[in-house]
């Protein structure tokens, strides 16, 4: 009997908007896409979970997001907010997970309504992945409250939690039914929360768009000294970029090839053996520098263009490397990471180099010999500099 | 600043295979669709998934997966089989969910490697939810082995287990990598199992295909005495017809409409009051002759289409009413039943009628009157059949 063959497309559609003061009474924003997203004949209610430290950092939030559900009422708000952490921590207990679950049970949260997650990445990792799993989806919306989920993960479609002790053991590609970045959730953040996002933007700049390398060049003062002009460009060229890259390519990662990891091989390794310790941005920006010094070296890159990468980082300030990152023999941590890396990936690595700067490339070996020279390289530069800074 | 908007779609592909004797070295069908699905590089495995039921039915399985991937070697089979209990309990009970995401731990299995099921819908939902998430996604293989499995549940897009004690709870829209329908695993179901999954056949076509329901007609003693030729037609044109329905309409059902759940609200509550002792393909069955019955009251269908379709599920052996069917008074089951399933779909009832055989039409009102109407209609002539029998 012939086989039955079956082929279909799913068309996926979001937005994500950018606002100051999402919950401010006269803000219709919200309000305005949840009447326009409306389905005939439901009642549809929306269940906010917000990370702790922005709700501290934004003593109103929560007050507000009530306030703005009796004004605005295209939906019915939950009564009950839930606070959980932010942080890694989210994603390794499972009690979050079943935290929000609980709620959309108890609260009869369906298909057609909405769970809202305000935080940063990790925070809106774990929801996202209970909305997707909960009766096979409740629409989810996301309101990213640092540079990173504003500019990188928040505006994609992957979510998870942690298992086993491995990162993102769990979870689904799941778009998302909007996002809206605020920022005035950018106001609160440390110095170093604020540098940290930067790195992504780097990065997909290096791979993608020279012009926009050529802007954060120019722009780094103003990003050093906070100026929120230049941020929200920053940020909003970013998600551009790689919302382009998830729109064109693969966007549920079917093949190997994933050319946004440009510079996250070694930073997940020293992320994890630096206990987190290390922001992922912050490790995003020592592995951007080394795989650029190493695309210098295997002469890919003109050195002066593997300058101005290493220059930028350290004018955003970035350190350039890390005790972890400096190969001393074949058991070096960060040569185990490439090893590993390569198991992850299936058993062919696949690592995004440059060209030049806006232009990636993808190799399938790497020479551990000038891996190590460019890991030297780096680290003696960083350490030279420590040294002028005391 | 502008928003951003995002679009794509993803494309979607898989087969349904038929074949006997999957497993026999002969039998090249699994080894030439793990071959040409080969991507470069990749060093692949395979999980195996097997309901204990199907296993200690068919005593030679495990042996005969190990001798086949000894004899073909397209992917690396893992040399342990998880065995796990079949029904419903395997999808109630998390620790069978978490018996196969720590083999997925412990054995390497990537998003470039496979979990195969083997067992009926239960197995299949539940192997495949934690297919869905491990790794955002690993690869799994269907082969269901009841007819209702490799007709229906098994050849579409759903997964998921029951939490809260409510059912399908948690779960995800994820097509399969391939499905593998092998008519000999159907040799050694019960009858009351061979009978149950012709009811989804009889579903499908009433709302698809006159010409189908006429063959069903024509070949009922066929299929009660078990003929494998007509059970085979029956299987592929069901699953054909279901997976068209999949392709062309919603998928992932992003709206609230459900033709296939044609007979289905009635039989949902009935399985749950009877604790499940009533056959998923039982209640189906009377849920169709319910639908029938008040679609002619309401003048929808005529009087001798609505008898064509009750007779037909008698002369299968269905009993096609039951207590619990049956509407005394206001409080009903059936009638709160009829109310949950409006709250399921968020509001809105919408629920699929007969116009004529092979037409459904969709409505989103139910006159309790003439429901209750054709509930006792049917209860007393399913009471008098019994009569007859004594």
């Amino acid at each position: 009997m012939e086989h039955l063959q079956q082929n279909f497309s799913v068309k996926y559609s979001y937005n994500v908007f950018f606002t100051s003061a999402l919950f401010a009474k006269d803000n219709s924003l919200l309000n305005g896409f949840l009447t326009n997203a409306a389905t005939s004949g439901a009642l549809r209610k929306i269940l906010f979970v917000v990370d702790q430290g922005v709700a501290d950092a934004h003593g109103h939030l929560c007050s507000d997001i009530s306030s703005y559900f009796q004004a605005h009422t295209a939906v019915h708000l939950v009564p009950e907010i839930l606070l959980i952490p932010g942080g890694e921590y989210v994603k390794n207990d499972e009690r979050y997970f079943d935290m929000i679950l609980d709620a959309v049970n108890n609260y009869g949260i369906d298909r057609h309504s909405y769970i809202a997650a305000i935080g940063g990445g990790a925070v809106l990792d774990m929801a996202g992945y209970a909305a997707a799993v909960a009766h096979r989806g409740v629409k989810l919306i996301r309101i990213p409250t640092t540079v990173l989920s504003q500019n990188d993960s928040g505006i994609g479609v992957k979510n998870s939690i942690n298992y086993f002790g491995k990162k993102n053991f769990l979870g689904t590609f799941a778009p998302p039914a909007a996002v809206f970045n605020d920022d005035q959730f950018l106001t609160t953040l440390t110095d170093r929360d604020w540098r940290s996002g930067i790195s992504e933007a780097i990065k997909v700049a290096l791979i993608k768009d020279p012009v926009f390398f050529n802007w954060i060049e120019q722009n780094a003062p103003a990003l050093v000294s906070r100026d929120a002009a230049a941020m929200n460009y920053l940020i909003w060229r970013c998600a551009q970029l790689h919302m382009q890259h998830i729109a064109g390519a693969d966007p549920f990662e079917s093949g190997s090839s994933r050319p946004l990891d440009f510079g996250h091989w070694s930073a997940h390794k020293l992320e994890y053996l630096s206990g987190f310790d290390i922001r992922h941005g912050e490790a995003v920006a020592m592995g951007i520098a080394l795989d650029t010094v190493y695309s210098c070296l295997c002469g890919r890159l003109t050195a002066a263009d593997s300058e101005r990468v290493v220059s930028l980082i350290q004018n955003l300030g970035f350190e350039i490397s890390h005790g972890l990152l400096r190969i001393s023999g074949d058991d070096s941590p960060l040569l185990q990471g490439l090893e590993e890396f390569r198991e992850h990936l299936g058993g062919e690595l696949t690592i995004t180099l440059l060209n030049a700067i806006g232009e990636g490339a993808e190799v399938n070996e790497i020479d551990t010999e000038l891996l190590k020279q460019a890991s030297i390289e780096l680290y003696n530069r960083q350490f030279e500099l420590q040294q002028t800074q005391i």
